[in-house]
């Protein structure tokens, strides 16, 4: 079996942090690294200061994979997150020729002028591979294993599939649940058992409260999708039995 | 005026980060923070693995005035955040009588029997005070600066109020916004020189892009109410004066 390959999420922007935006980028990338065999370990949220994507930044890429950056790289005072990949890696940002000749050509076909403000998005740290998307022509980037994608969540996405095909993956994660409506005091018993009985198969369990009611989904995840059914019917026989599925 | 006071969140669970459950509990605490004065500054999200919730725990405790934590406080295996909560302060975590207390008439009262699974719930690590809720007899806890809640959202909302009167919160900043269907790359030149003219107001800009338009919020966010009025008119003037508004 291949090794896991492993990534953490950043996502940088005050407008989250204030509760004024509601960030839906990061469970997008969650479902599509687990769709893909990249197993995302963790999630950081940080605010529009340079020390905190730089400490954020050099902590999660010396751990993980890969770090997938979102936010930061629109051309207002407020988008420092290339300057910030620039002083976590330790090289210089610059205008980058390549950014310019795909942003020049696209801006001049919609009449809009490539003003300096404009140009701060084709501003691109040293060594960095450009990432496209097929809505703006202004690029995310990778550079080392930090790929940093916009904001805007249209063109997060668009980025995040041009840059699938050059990630390293690693065996992909089958998941099955099975739901009560129980809360989860009546089956802990039952579930730690199964747990321990099944070690090679990551079981949770994930409650919720809604009109009055509670309900509980069992979660099981396994590369081998035989040994994942065998925990699964075994899970539901015994919450059969005790009258509790 | 009074000293900032900051905050982390911290969200325990594996169900987030396999992109299945899209958490909307650090959303609901930003805003509440935002709300009474405490400034949040960071985010993670970590999985059910000790090693990574006490790490993390052990650095936001650190550097912020407070750390919300939600989720791994349930009665299932997979449940580890009060044990991973004593191990980061270095302290025991036993069977708590005052959470007996709270619990056993609760489920007497119910008909529901106290279960050594349903008695993790009980464990609290030494020196915690109790945090209880509205909805689940089984509390959650605040241990020096840290606060553990449920991660059921409606528990945890129940939690945070409960809590909310203990808290010392810091200057409460106001926010407003100007809305302009234009992209960040139009307004960016005038909103920066904007910002150089206003330092002690923040302002951000947040860019969209839906059915084929770009869309871009300008917040602009200060302590003083008359000082924040004040930018909010002089940008909306510089706005009109260029037809962007």
């Amino acid at each position: 079996m291949s090794e896991p390959v492993t990534a953490a999420v950043l996502i940088i922007g005050d407008e989250i942090l204030s509760g004024r935006t509601r960030d839906c980028n990061s469970s997008a990338i969650a479902a599509h690294l687990t769709g893909i065999g990249i197993a995302l370990r963790e999630i950081r949220v940080v605010g529009d200061v340079a020390e905190d994507i730089i400490s954020a930044v050099n902590a999660l890429r010396a751990r993980y994979t890969y770090v997938f950056t979102t936010g930061g790289i629109g051309p207002t005072h407020d988008d420092i997150t290339a300057d910030a990949i620039g002083a976590a890696f330790g090289v210089a940002v610059d205008i980058d020729p390549r950014a310019v000749a795909l942003m020049a050509p696209a801006y001049a076909a919609r009449g809009i002028e490539l003003t300096a403000a404009r140009l701060r998005m084709a501003r691109i740290p040293a060594g960095a591979e450009l990432v496209e998307s097929d809505i703006s022509p202004a690029p995310g980037f990778q550079k080392g294993n930090v790929i940093v994608m916009a904001g805007v969540p249209d063109i997060m996405r668009s980025m995040l599939v041009a840059v699938t095909n050059h990630l390293r993956t690693g065996p992909k994660l089958n998941a099955v649940s099975i739901v009560v409506a129980q809360a989860e005091g009546e089956i802990a018993d039952l579930f730690s058992a199964h747990q321990a009985a099944y070690p090679d198969v990551a079981m949770g369990s994930y409650p919720s409260f809604a009109e009055g009611r509670y309900r509980t989904e069992l979660v099981l995840r396994c590369a081998d999708p035989g040994r994942l059914e065998e925990a699964r019917a075994g899970l539901a026989h015994l919450l059969a039995e005790r009258e509790l599925l």
